[in-house]
């Protein structure tokens, strides 16, 4: 059974159970009818206390279940970035061997060269980007990805 | 206040003044003492069912909520990869170029193309494993990126 179906349930036999033997035990001791209905009230309030207390556990648990989760939600995202940034910059750093050589190596086109330079510093920026999206959504992140793309034509 | 806060005081509040009302209304109506436990046990059942409700919709909702913020967490997560991936795709490509010439360039050497194929090799498997993560966990994450490093020495 679903988790608040489960509680919806419990709560609704204890409730009953509760209203049929509390008002069986209130007309054993209560004498007369004034008696009886004042009983009854202080009853009901204890009653609507108690369900309010739950209510008050039941909604702050749920509370703190969504803030843990969007806080994971967030740890999940500076991680992916971190892991990305790692692979990326491992990359890199071979990369900058195949660039030191080739500067060194007559034949090699200057243009193809500063073509390396600039994919290099186009790949920082791209991941500092990424890095520094503060509202973490889905939508957020895709149009920081594609920025380049869906910026309008000037 | 907290959001919290505020459905418990609201239900507390109706909830009293619920009682205090409905039981008057009962001495009213009621003849005597049967006819008032009877309308009182009627009314407590009703009370417990409404509130029951009201449980079962508030749980339900923050249920909801959860699944919502968990189904975000894993769509940031792709999303992020998705970036990741887009970045060092479009680098890669840049540095196909350099390879390419690198591999025309007589004088380069053989050992350092070696390298830079293994490297955009290694860079593809890293993305590969971190998007194959199924637990969306930031500790999931975490000993993903640095599956290497962590792996106990053989």
């Amino acid at each position: 059974m679903k988790s608040y179906l489960r509680v919806t349930f419990t709560y609704m036999v204890f409730g009953v159970l509760w209203i049929l033997a509390s008002d069986r035990l209130v007309e054993l001791v209560a004498g007369d009818l004034q008696d009886l209905a004042y009983f009854q009230t202080l009853k009901g309030i204890t009653f609507v206390l108690l369900s309010a207390l739950l209510i008050c556990i039941l909604t702050r648990r749920a509370l703190h279940k969504l803030k843990e989760q969007q806080e994971e939600k967030d740890a999940v995202f500076r991680k992916t970035v971190e892991g990305s940034h790692h692979i990326l910059l491992n990359y890199l750093n071979n990369m900058q061997l195949v660039t030191m050589e080739a500067e060194e190596c007559p034949g090699f086109k200057r243009e193809t060269l500063k073509l390396a330079h600039e994919a290099s510093a186009k790949a920082e920026v791209e991941l500092k980007r990424l890095d520094a999206v503060t509202t973490i959504t889905a939508e957020q992140i895709d149009s920081t990805i594609y920025h380049d793309l869906r910026r309008p034509k000037s």
